[in-house]
């Protein structure tokens, strides 16, 4: 059998509308209509075919592209019609046959990528007060209901044909794997019996029935559809506090190098020690103060350098998680002058309720997500020259560990901001600050009233850094750490972080990720699903799925 | 390799302290000591020797049973030491060569029912005043710190030997599978960058920094170990609101007959249909009026009827997980009149102060908890004679779903009491009615405030059954559901289930079976672990574990 594995090409995520293959952006005043229309010999793979509009990882990044442009090139819009240009159909879901064909670490990645994606446009609503209706013309099943459950509303056509529906588990003996069944008893609060009801019925839930029982919030007749969903849009986009006009903010290309070594981005680089697995991050300060003024931030736009060295980490990790599976462990430093960085957070701290400024800071919020979330160790190393102040400084917290140098005849110092205290809360909703104080609750507040920077000793007395070894021991501490962790089992590691970075209290993200995604882990690797008669690998083909019927 | 299959002896859960092999229970006034002193060749399979306190599911059948004794039998204890009697040997954790050779369903299972025990000693703390002192008197890896991590305080003896450790991802390949990684960050409050150096050192920490990174709350010499962990004891005895003095209730033999059919108790029975992978269990009310005054209700012990149902019930179902692996689902029915019931419900809410009756109501709680975490789906079946009233109609609101015959020629009546309001919370700390009615919080008060019985009509309306077929379509629509059940994949099923009974908030509880347990059924299954050069079939030979080091 074909596999779909990252090492077999190098997933790129980058794309902009003039390339999109699957999916068309229309705009009419402030709601915007985002149309799935996949083209089915585009995948990523050729080894599938993306019939009834079925996705894989290359759709799913085109609509992750389209999402981040409405926040970012266009403010003017206030909401977002979802929905699709193929007759009677809104989605098929996640491709089979291109999971079927997928490496497990492939079936995971794609997931928390679709999981990433639908995550922000919920962010878009809650934060940005831009507003998604799923207006579902068709049939409606798996993924493709996963993506009308990340939106705000769900209207559904009432015809004889079309119904939402999970079929993953009654046809494919697999979860529905982009947080459907969390949101449907968490976010739409469907009654659990219903659920488990919907969650084994292959053919889905339509008309009045879908609507008692929370699955979407109407149904219309295809004569009516296209009114209704109008006036739900311009009725939730009324309510936005969107600019009423833009300009937007061009997000141009990163205009990456790939080099032996790694990549080189203006403000981070990558390199890669393939034969010890570990890649090296160096985000770099900016160079000369940024804008602190709207007119010339705006003018900045995507060079503005909080967005621009965030853009460019973003795409990195992606990069390191699908292309670079076998790298464990990525160390984080930074450059530069940490001042920089300091004023770069009073302009973000200044001017955050303007919109550019706050997407640039939700933005960055969801990078260091991606951070929390990526299957990877993170060692930050903290030396002379560093920058990690405030926000640079988040890299540290989100690390698994941080080594701090502690050589009073090299000045090596850390420094806190505003933007700890609160702008970037976690998955958990916690700050990085109060998920590592978790057992000293006052200790987030008192790091934060220290005047000016910390050097070493004071920033290990604070808790902020794990260990601050001296010159003398320094190498060999860091060395022995980069190996020690390489000697490792990774999926131990990978169970283990999930585990110990989300204290405290859990939400419907941090249950997406952590009930949900593992379960359907364990559920993507079960030989019911994927073994010889597994029903993932028997769909589509003659043979019938056999089950081990031991439950355990 | 041998393999350690439940089909092999069924495995049973009923033990008492005369016949106990591994732990040894003393009595001090109000301080009682259990002490482990694991017996090298006993246990339950013949392929691995328990050496250094090491254990196995047999081991942990006796500390549960004597959890359990120590909170019926003997309310004059206040507080217990859980020691070991080996020298310099608290416990090594559970043993490496048992888990190898176990099956996938085993090492599950085995997990779930420890992580089970460990939480009845935390519900036993928090609930009724019986706290816990993990005196380490010597090395304490792996489980072994997880059984201290469930205990109010540890203490550990200050020599140059005695850690503590979490060695299973450093030498394993694995995680902690007792809830030791949630505990650790969420219950003990380590910073997590500790927690994680903690996690990866299979020597682990001792001494002052193990005090310094809370792992431990205090170390003492050897020569005053002794009287340290006996002062701790005292003032935690002296603070519980247990009486001062007994008697107790003994809990008899259960007396269970076992048929060709199933399985026969005082008021449960289990009648299994293999070639259906279907077993009915019948709850039956009580024949006669409980007792509703103490000295009757002591007199009745372990025969009054709450708690005499529920812990045969207890017992069937841990018998149906770890014996009959391919029932996957299990039909609740009950018989009987229900005023009995209510009347018993009536009784227990009348004296829930009382230490006994408080025992009970908890004992039920965790009961039902079982059936929450069963990895089974559950149909309750309402028919004409059925006493699903008050603390029994909380099974069908444990139930994934509910069928009630609606035929007006045979009445048909479920009723609510003042049980279902509070004194069963499920893991996540709702009831079952506040987690069935997720989406509608007025309605359990709604259904609770309804007086008398609900027909099925009503009890439809009110939500309270999923379905209520008349006569006409009621033999086929439950057959149908229960074959439609019976041919979907049991992995899909379980992690659906997994996801859909746990609304809303999560704790440390849900936690350690949400998320900590489903990533480690994973990576019990990754061939890192459990293949031919996995690390767990690795270890103690002479060969190295050899990783597939792609990260997933």
């Amino acid at each position: 059998m074909a596999t779909t594995d990252s090492r077999s090409a190098p997933v790129l995520f980058e794309t902009d509308p003039a390339r999109y293959k699957h999916w068309k952006l229309a705009f009419d005043g402030p709601v915007a209509t985002l149309s799935m229309d996949v083209q089915e010999d585009a995948g990523l793979r050729p080894d599938y075919r993306l019939k009834l509009n079925s996705y894989d990882l290359g759709v799913d990044i085109e609509l992750a592209d389209a999402i981040q442009r409405l926040r970012f090139e266009h403010p003017e819009v206030h909401a977002v019609v979802v929905t699709s240009l193929k007759e009677r159909i809104f989605c098929a879901g996640a491709n089979i046959f291109m999971l079927r064909g997928s490496s497990h670490a492939w079936k995971v990645n794609f997931c928390k990528f679709t999981n990433e994606t639908r995550l922000a446009m919920e962010d878009a609503s809650a934060n940005s007060g831009l507003k998604f209706i799923a207006a579902l013309n068709g049939i409606c099943a798996g993924g493709g209901y996963e993506l009308a459950l990340a939106c705000d509303e769900i209207l559904l056509v009432d015809d004889s044909n079309s119904a939402v529906s999970l079929p993953e588990t009654p046809l494919l003996g697999v979860l529905p794997g982009t947080g459907g069944l969390t949101r449907v008893v968490d976010k739409r609060r469907v009654r659990r019996d219903l659920a488990d009801v919907f969650g084994t019925l292959a053919e889905g839930i339509k008309g009045k029935r879908a609507v008692e029982w929370r699955l979407v919030d109407a149904t219309h007749p295809a004569s009516k559809f296209k009114q209704a969903v109008a006036e739900r849009a311009a009725a939730l986009a009324a309510a936005s506090d969107r600019p009423a006009s833009g300009p937007g903010v061009t997000l141009g290309p990163l205009g990456v190098k790939e080099t032996a070594a790694g990549l080189e981005y203006s403000s981070v680089s990558v390199s890669l020690d393939r034969a010890k697995r570990v890649a090296t991050v160096v985000v770099r300060a900016p160079d000369a103060p940024v804008p602190d003024k709207i007119p010339a931030i705006l003018e900045a736009g995507d060079q503005f350098w909080p967005f621009r060295v965030f853009r460019e980490l973003d795409d990195a990790i992606l990069r390191l998680r699908l292309n670079e599976p076998e790298i464990g462990t990525v160390v984080l430093k930074s450059e530069g002058d940490p001042a920089r960085v300091l004023q770069a957070d009073e302009v973000l701290f200044e001017q955050q309720k303007h919109w550019f400024v706050r997407e640039v800071i939700h933005f960055i919020k969801r990078t260091l997500k991606r951070v929390d979330l990526s299957a990877r160790s993170f060692f930050a190393i903290i030396e002379p020259g560093n920058a990690f102040a405030g926000t640079l400084f988040e890299l540290v917290l989100a690390a698994d560990r941080s080594y701090m140098l502690n050589d009073p005849e090299r000045p090596n110092t850390i420094q806190l901001s505003g933007m700890n205290a609160g702008p970037f809360p976690m998955s958990n909703d916690l700050t990085r600050l109060q998920a590592r104080f978790y057992g000293d609750p006052q200790a987030p507040a008192v790091a934060l009233a220290h005047e000016g920077p910390f050097d070493a000793a004071a920033a290990l007395d604070a808790g902020l850094v794990t260990f601050a070894p001296d010159d003398i021991d320094w190498d060999d501490e860091v060395r022995i750490a980069l190996e020690a962790r390489a000697a490792l089992s990774p999926d131990a590691l990978t169970g283990m972080e999930a585990n110990l970075r989300f204290v405290g209290p859990e939400t419907l993200e941090t249950k997406i990720f952590g009930r949900l995604t593992a379960w359907q882990n364990w559920i993507f690797q079960r030989p019911n699903a994927v073994g010889p008669k597994g029903a993932l690998t028997a769909y589509g083909s003659s043979e019938r799925a056999e089950f081990d019927f031991g439950r355990t």
